[in-house]
């Protein structure tokens, strides 16, 4: 754990940072460069130290982000090692001035140096107690690499020495002494960081040393002579022994460093003015390697990953980062330290408690304690993991050092998912990394993890699970016909498909964990094997998938199985939540199994119940063949009746989970052709029985087959559509088969009127999917109600009900005012709404520039994943403003996957809809991302 | 023709109505029925006869647009059957006191009708000379269908003794009355049609009678009294003989019509009012069969066909319509008229002049003599042929009949197109029909006729044509592979594809006859025949095709091949229609020969340069093959410099074409795999060879082949795409293949500069397709400069040019402010912008509903026909205001195919586009549209 925390942090930068100067060749924004006077520059030194500083957290503005951090944390008593900070206004001056502070700067910066002497009671320049100092730039708004830190500044041939005797360990001097050289040489003097590179790996080699440690003191001091070298042949001038002439240089070179390449195109891309300026923080260095009464380490002021309260972390005592980083000792316990160094222990618990009560948060601590006096370092907003991050939020509420709005906050709803689905245990999937069992990684098609046996098609997989095996559903991409298979499945894996390919989407319904697009799997159905480089796995071998890292792994790895109730946290959390927000969540669930998950997680309704899926089951899919590819209307209605017993019953079940509460059921949505076997192998399998048969070779089963084959392959061939997602589906479908309408329609109110008679409270909502017209949804209406007035007659009862439509076509939105004349709801699908607004079709965007635009920033987001405000996001507040005005108590919701995204959900608050409707474990997600939104108001 | 214009006018008036009363059921919208005085109704007729009319054409609010139409005619001394119009306001006021009139009112009606018997001299119920009316309604707005006509009214068992006399002629007159009978019972007391007509066909049974007309005049009378008896049960009332009172019960059937269900239902889907009323037309019948100074005719003012001033029609002598209907007696040449009846003719001469001086436009003219006097029973505006309608326009701006602006508005844009491309004699195109030649339909893809030799297959084709055979290229569907054998075929025809399959596209971009998814055609590819049905046809017989309409003829059909250099009226219109547009119109054009055809069609710039066309030439796609399944970036570069040469040279002759105008050329658009083999055939055959592999059947040559063929298979397979559409295409290739768009900007730039120096003067404008978002464009537009640059050092001087984007996502057009940062121009490629604003495929939809949906009135329009203003429309507004606040000069145009088409460049004009680009053969008809918008403001 330290290693890690300590990696780039204050402690770490005694190791040299890396070379990353850039030419200074643009040029301050001043025309009159060295024509104005430095009047206005009053005062341009903060001091800071001793418990006492001139500036404070609120002076961001004028010392920068950081200088106002340090003066902040020492009035707050904290044991901060003293400096000062120049002020930007001093940055700014000097680029008006042309690159140049006058003499009274100078002086106002060595007086204030002078301070700082006194008070640390070292000498700049000194032999014996030398005072040395690092020097850093620190903006109004943080820009990261703008420019390195400068270590050690003071040291020279003389104060070596006596850095030297007052650790008592000369090698580490010399060490300092020559990262110092090298640093000053490369940031402050621009000197190429290859020529320092250069000439310590050649020493290396020389004396046959591996690692930089391995260097011992004497040629440190080899290479400190020939850095000296390095940066008079470069600079024509000898380097600057006199520490003030140090300390000039470097203030320079940070003055400098604000209009560098770097810096300003950073600040041009961010849009941040170019006029801010950056503060210089100038601070005293300290060592914990100064004997057993120094030391050094990192601590929580909370246990980041349970939350639970109480100093957790690791020290070393006589020690510095650097030992710890190369590896040569082990940390201790923090508690530890308690025994070894009771005072400071004691000093450090009183110090983390003022932290964590000033900053209200877990903070995240360096220390270093220099012969007994404890400095520190860093502090800053611990990371930590779910499930600490809602018990420490809703604890700081017990202890009083939050507020409810604040800890609702405070939690990463995008984080608590973790909470609710099964994962690995951290350590085991660390531990299988480390063994090399890390096979592939694929898409995060579906989040939650899974361990099982690897079955390569459904119905094996359908038979092991009945003997009780856990099964992993691993194909080279899923289709209707798989889905039994993915129902008793742990975890579904892919080979191809994107992340709303079918598996991806049945698996995110279902809930359960799915790797997909996974490509390195090579898949061999026939042999029955899956070859991932140079791993073979057989059939019924154990793999793992985490379907929220795409990560797949030989063998098995525990999981840790949550359960919502027993998350006691989290449920306060989320009460808390509900309290403030006001936006409505909904889920989306197809079964009833996925209703009831849903309610418990806390859904306040079903916002889409996707129809489709219940025809997809394994007994079903062959009478929706049966409807598809019917010559005739009796044998359609036929198997209409027969699809209609089976959806009535599965809405029978979803209404009963929902007592209460709305249900918006979608009527069917995909293309046909998705329901007939795939033209490709249809294909192949004809023109091989054709051959056969052109050499006699063929049986009667073959003929039986190719009649067979033949018919639905012209079924096939006249459903197939160049662009599906934009062809015969959603309400064109049903307005091509006015009897699907009603026999879904049917389905629905006959099952809310049998509910309904049960005692039920049933609110059944019929979404119309896809219209791009008012007219679309006009006929669709008529062709629903008609029949709702046969099914009401019939059962001599009425049900209140419900008639809207999708918005997820972008005319739907652009007409939204005629469209609302016929609609009770609006519910935008935004999945759909982001494909045609950007014109992406998701599968094939994915795997092919999508996530390249991604990476190299032409998108700063993936569409798909956080909701576009600018366009997609117009539209809506389009249809929303358009379709109320038209209709003033228009219900409009959200149900793409969007709805249990944070800041998609946040757009939702802002736009005014009603509810969000999510995945059943998102809803948490969202309940919390909604209280968010309303109290970021 | 005679038998053809009669069709439901007014002289076929005399064949009965269909029945179509209905019940009313709805009420009158007032509340206090019966309560209302109708002191505010002051007068309620309107006399008009003889010349004289108490109304005139203005008082279409009160009388109507019949009534109003009939006022003017009289008053236009024309000589109309007189008769007078109950007003609006007296409808309404039925409405208001009940459905019911005050004596007063009826007072008034039989007033004003006894001025219509003085007049006529006929006696209402007399039985000598009677007065027979017609009774129709006519509202402000024409509402067809509110109710029919009831004509003949005053016929009773006594009146008909009289007509009968008096026509020479008692089976007329007793077919008149039992048709009276029928009308008035049907319309007015609202007895089901079915009942009279049932009767009348038991009666046709009984005496072996077939046609309405075999029945004798005993017959008719038996219907006659029977259809009486019908009446009486009917309504329980004996069947009115008194004529005054069938008059007030016809009155008030048409005043209940207004709020007849029919009448109702059409107000509510048109927008129309209900308070508007209708006015009540009663006027007298006049016959033409009343002995040889009587006759009836229709002619035209002009030809029609042609646009030659002079009347044109058909008339004969003695005879009522019906004669003509029925087939009885061939019509003669109206000019016989004048040998017939020399001062009728005369008078026929100066009417028709005096019709066409008043509407000042060709008129269609329906005629009765009765007895020596000339009656005019309609004039309307005359149907005409495209040529007449412009030769028309010009002569009558000569003939100071109208003047420019009108002649410019009165020619159908639509309509010139037919003018300029080939087109089969109309009379050869009839006579084939007729021979049973017209062998099937299909898509109309791309207009104009075509007859050649039938060749299945590109090469053929091409061999074939170089001997100097005209040929048709015949496909099951075309690719790329096909182009060389379109470039030289007369004409396309396929079995598959939609209005935007590769063949429609191509074809429309070569201006050649296309008619494209002719499902009835089975091609059979081996055996080198076509079958429709029972007709086949070999390779090499002739057939014609007519992309217009997309007929497909077997055998020769003589084509008209127009120049527009000749079309001398056309040529003066469209100069005139220059005057006064103030839209550019620009060309899609593809190659040299486009653009120079398109200059001759008054192009003033190219709108849109596709590049993908100029890759799919025979010698040019294996390169692009090259490209595509290049393994690295050196025989990628190879392929692309080879290309590089061809598009140089190809944008080299359209800039040399387009002299001092605009070329807007586009990057690379269409999806990779568009230019590799089809993955079907592909896996097919590898399929094929894999099974001969394993039967150890397979020679080298397979083994090889297979090798080849399971490469390219691959390479085909990864560029695979789920909705191409929406996949790896436009703009999206160019950053994922930045070469590509390097080498596109050299090949334009290194033209340009080759041209300049050659002494043109070029004005390149690079077009980035598909963008969705501003980035996009600032990365491709990137690119483009920075090869620019390079290319203008390397050719030592600079051309300007300019980089925008097209605009067809919705996302462009929802952020078109921050797209025209990076933007010289918009384009809108409406084509893409519908299919994704509505979620269209185009390819598919078509087929599969689109054309249902239009059909049956979902969409009112095809939107990929007429530019859709709400939806698509709103978006184009969106993104030109934005674009152009963003930036004031941005040039604005429209390059999809609605460029082309009246209605949307009429928006184009409305919203303020700068050009429209269209096809090289609409440019004209965009001018003149163009005009039209402009004029229309």
């Amino acid at each position: 754990m330290l290693r890690e925390t300590l990696e780039g942090a204050t402690l770490v930068s005694f190791i040299a940072p890396h070379p990353s100067h850039v030419e200074v060749e643009i040029r301050s924004p001043n025309p009159h460069e060295g024509e104005i006077q430095m009047a206005q520059l009053e005062k341009a030194t903060y001091f800071f130290g001793n418990g006492k500083a001139e500036g404070d957290g609120s002076m961001k503005e004028l010392l920068g982000g950081k200088g106002a951090g340090l003066a902040e944390m020492t009035n707050t008593d904290l044991p901060v090692p003293p400096g000062f900070t120049i002020t930007t206004q001093a940055c700014n001056a000097y680029f008006e001035n042309g690159r140049k502070m006058p003499d009274s700067f100078w002086d106002e910066v060595f007086t204030t140096l002078a301070r700082l002497e006194e008070v640390t009671g070292k000498g700049f320049g000194g032999t014996e107690n030398p005072l040395l100092v690092s020097v850093r730039s620190g903006a109004k708004i943080s820009m990261p690499g703008m420019m390195d830190t400068v270590l050690n500044l003071g040291l020279n041939d003389e104060t070596v020495q006596g850095l030297g005797s007052l650790t008592g360990n000369d090698r580490f001097a010399w060490d300092a002494y020559r990262r110092f050289l090298q640093m000053f040489g490369n940031i402050v003097l621009g000197i190429p960081g290859e020529k320092f590179h250069g000439t310590m790996d050649r020493l290396k080699k020389e004396v046959g040393a591996k690692n930089d440690t391995d260097l011992e003191e004497e040629y440190l001091r080899t290479l400190g002579a020939e850095f000296k070298g390095i940066i008079e042949k470069e600079t024509g001038k000898p380097f600057p022994h006199d520490p003030k002439e140090q300390l000039k240089q470097a203030i320079n070179a940070v003055f400098n460093s604000w209009f560098g390449k770097r810096a300003h195109d950073y600040r041009a891309h961010s849009g941040i003015p170019h006029d801010l300026g950056t503060g210089v923080n100038v601070q005293t260095m300290v060592y914990g390697n100064m004997g057993f009464d120094s030391g050094t380490g990192v601590a929580f002021t909370r246990d980041p990953a349970t939350g639970a309260k109480g100093l957790y972390g690791e020290y070393l005592l006589n020690a510095q980062g650097e030992d710890v980083v190369a590896g040569i000792r082990t940390p201790k316990e923090i508690a530890q330290m308690g025994g070894d160094l009771p005072e400071m222990y004691a000093e450090l618990l009183k110090t983390a408690e003022l932290l964590e009560r000033h900053y209200r948060d877990i903070q995240d601590l360096e220390f270093t304690i220099e012969r007994g006096k404890l400095y520190m370092l860093q502090t800053r907003t611990g990371k930590r993991t779910s499930q600490a991050a809602v018990r420490a939020a809703v604890e700081m509420v017990d202890e009083g050092l939050i507020d409810i709005p604040e800890a609702v906050r405070r939690v990463d709803a995008n984080q608590i998912v973790q909470l609710l689905l099964p994962r690995f245990d951290e350590a085991a999937k660390e531990e299988a990394t480390e063994a090399g069992r890390l096979l592939a990684k694929g898409l995060n098609a579906s989040p939650g993890a899974a361990t099982g046996e690897v079955w390569f098609d459904a119905d094996r997989a359908e038979a092991r699970a009945g003997e009780g095996g856990d099964v992993l559903l691993v194909r080279p991409e899923t289709n209707p016909d798989d889905v039994h298979g993915m129902l008793v499945a742990k975890g579904i894996l892919t080979a191809r498909g994107g992340a709303t390919s079918h598996a991806a989407v049945v698996a995110r319904g279902l809930g359960k964990p799915c790797v997909a697009g996974c490509e390195a799997l090579l898949i061999d159905l026939e042999a029955r094997t899956m070859t991932v480089g140079e791993s073979v796995v057989q059939e019924g071998d154990f793999l793992s998938i985490d379907g929220a890292t795409g990560e797949v792994f030989q063998g098995k790895i525990a999981t840790i199985n949550p359960d919502i109730e027993k998350e006691l946290d989290l449920l306060k959390l989320l009460s808390w939540a509900d309290d403030h927000r006001k936006l409505q969540v909904w889920a989306n669930a197809d079964y009833p199994a996925d209703a009831q998950r849903a309610r418990a997680f806390g859904a306040q309704g079903i916002g889409l119940c996707r129809t489709e899926h219940m025809f997809f089951e394994e007994e079903r899919l062959p009478i929706m063949r049966e409807f598809i590819v019917a010559g005739d209307e009796e044998t359609r209605g036929m198997a209409l009746a027969k699809l209609l017993q089976f959806q009535r019953s599965d809405f029978e079940g979803i209404f009963q989970a929902m007592d209460g509460l709305p249900v918006i059921i979608r009527l069917l949505d995909p293309p046909l052709h998705e329901f007939l076997p795939s033209y490709e192998e249809l294909s192949l399998r004809v023109a091989e029985i054709r051959f056969l048969l052109a050499r006699n070779e063929a049986g009667d089963a073959e003929k039986q087959e190719l009649a067979e084959k033949e018919h639905l392959l012209e079924q096939v061939e006249r459903l197939r559509e160049a662009n599906p997602m934009l062809g015969l589906r959603g309400c064109r479908l049903g307005l091509m088969f006015p009897a699907l309408i009603r026999m879904q329609t049917r389905a629905i109110l006959e099952a809310a009127c049998k509910k309904t008679s049960d005692g039920c409270k049933v609110h059944p909502e019929i979404m119309v999917p896809l219209i791009s017209t008012a007219k679309e949804l006009e006929l669709c209406r008529a062709e629903i109600e008609k029949e709702a007035e046969v099914v009401f007659q019939e059962q001599g009862m009425t049900v209140d009900y419900k008639i809207g439509t999708m918005i997820e076509m972008p005319r739907a939105a652009l007409t939204a005012a005629d469209v609302a004349k016929h609609a009770d709801f609006f519910s935008f699908g935004t999945n759909d709404l982001t494909q045609t607004t950007y014109g992406y079709s998701r599968d094939d965007a994915e795997g092919k520039f999508l996530l390249t635009y991604v990476e190299n920033g032409t998108l700063e987001n993936n569409p798909f994943q956080q909701l576009d405000r600018k366009g997609v996001g117009r539209l809506m507040r389009i249809a929303v403003e358009e379709g109320r005005e038209t209709r003033a108590d228009l219900e409009v919701g959200i149900c793409g996957e969007h709805g249990g995204e944070p800041s998609s959900v946040a757009f939702c608050h802002e736009i005014g809809l009603q509810y969000v409707s999510c995945s059943p474990f998102r809803v948490p997600v969202a309940r919390l991302a909604a209280a968010q939104a309303a109290l970021a108001e």
